[in-house]
């Protein structure tokens, strides 16, 4: 554990969530609002002008694809093209600064100090409007060769339902199941309009039929999602974290058993997992990420 | 690279393929009969015995899962159990020895020397009986936790389709459309019996339509497990061996074409390869193995 102080900063498309870290002790947070006028040039200017004095260094997570050499390709919700944050974050603060992918620094803190601590290897999904996921290998996010790792959402599960339509272009993708979307989007196909994903969750838990038969269907895609992905990675757990996941212990076991079902013989074992950082995920892996 | 001379091992079910190597140069080859009974308890021994000297190290490519700390879970075609080949090695020969996965062997092989050479990250697929996969991520190979990352194969692309049964004991499994087992078996569902997977991509090649749309339906399942292998991995390339990528530009085109309509598009210029090294890569790797 380093005894230095470091900034963990959670850049979203509302507000900027920073931490003030130290080893991994969080010391105080606080959050300004994100100004994503004149496309988002006052941002880290913003940021840098909240920090209350010096620190050994800073990461910055942030909602887009970030290459391997730090370079920041594009944040819709920020208003950021193509950018280096971090050059103009240093210049401003004189402190170093590295910068990731908001689902990979929650994958790292739920790695590291959260649901799946004490854990190595780690998939975290994200189960929000869409569907991510940050992988940690031995410990270490990858991060992919154009800074894409992790798009568990846009696996495809049918090629042929063209009800599954994606935002990506592509039908039967993941995340038009098991989304908070895809969830709403699978209970209007059952007849059940008028609701919003945690609504027909709770419905499902409190023994509504038809409601519990959309969760079996997205938990079923969902689990064997995760199953193929595990195929291919092998990682000790998986974690579900993100809005979705606050269904908690229904969803979990839901999802496990769809794993189970799927599961290559020797995956069975891993573990799903539920997140334990909520929102402060994203500031605490930032922060872990400017230590390592 | 080194001057040393290590050992590369590719223990195959009939026989042991071994490498002299110095540095990257294989100086010579040669092969050894595998003795599959009493449990495989000969193999070891009749390759020390068959060394024709020293060297600073060595690595073994096993059929069967490896564990991260080095002991094969189980290597049916060798007679093996739960086992540690490298200790008895290392006993009678006094060299140093690793061990590792052949497809992960082929894997790093291809990366570092083959198709895939000038790429840090590579997903190498070896058509074979079975579909098996080695991932290299920023030129480390992804083990897994229980030593079967890469398991490619066993990806679910149809849990409907009762007519591919896998060996696996689920449904839909990727190879059992895509391996040369599958191919046939997809021949025979169109009503072609009695060739093999060669002579069905051979006459694809040619222009038969019947076998062309055989190998288009291998082709498009097959590009679609590696597009939603790419989504998660994000490798730079994806690296085509076995005996069923022998078919070659042809193969490759088909899957390159299947992939580009699959992909998620932050991956679109992933490019398909074909392997280089043929049945040289499980030397190659073992001995680059040993020297890392």
């Amino acid at each position: 554990m380093k005894a230095e102080r470091y900034y963990g900063i959670d850049v979203g498309g509302t507000s900027v969530k920073i931490g003030l870290f130290q080893g991994e002790t969080l010391l105080e947070k606080w959050s300004v609002t994100t100004d994503t006028s004149d496309g988002g040039k006052n941002i880290v200017r913003d940021i840098v002008k909240s920090l209350p004095g010096p620190a050994a260094g800073a990461a910055m997570a942030v909602p887009g694809a970030v290459l391997p050499d730090g370079t920041v390709n594009r944040c819709v919700n920020l208003g950021w093209g193509v950018c280096r944050p971090t050059d103009e974050f240093t210049a401003l603060s004189g402190i170093p600064c590295r910068v990731l992918n908001d689902a990979n620094a929650a994958a790292l803190a739920e790695q590291r100090l959260g649901g799946g601590k004490g854990r190595r290897s780690i998939v975290m999904v994200t189960l929000g409007t869409g569907v991510g996921a940050g992988v940690v290998l031995d410990g270490r996010l990858l991060v992919g060769a154009r800074g894409t790792a992790g798009e568990l959402g846009h696996m495809c599960m049918d090629p042929l339902d063209s009800a599954a339509a994606c935002t990506c272009g592509h039908v039967g993708c993941l995340e038009t199941y098991a989304s908070a979307t895809g969830i709403v989007r699978l209970a209007a196909q059952a007849g059940v309009t008028g609701l919003d994903c945690k609504q027909i969750l709770d419905g499902a838990a409190a023994g509504d039929a038809a409601l519990e038969a959309v969760a079996d269907r997205a938990c079923d895609l969902l689990g064997r999602g995760i199953a193929s992905c595990c195929a291919l990675l092998d990682p000790e757990a998986v974690v579900l974290g993100g809005g979705v996941a606050q269904a908690g212990e229904y969803l979990r076991k839901k999802v496990q058993d769809a794993f189970d079902r799927y599961a290559f013989h020797a995956c069975l074992g891993t573990e799903v997992l539920l997140a334990t950082l909520g929102s402060d995920a994203g500031i605490c892996g930032a922060a872990l990420y400017a230590m390592d």
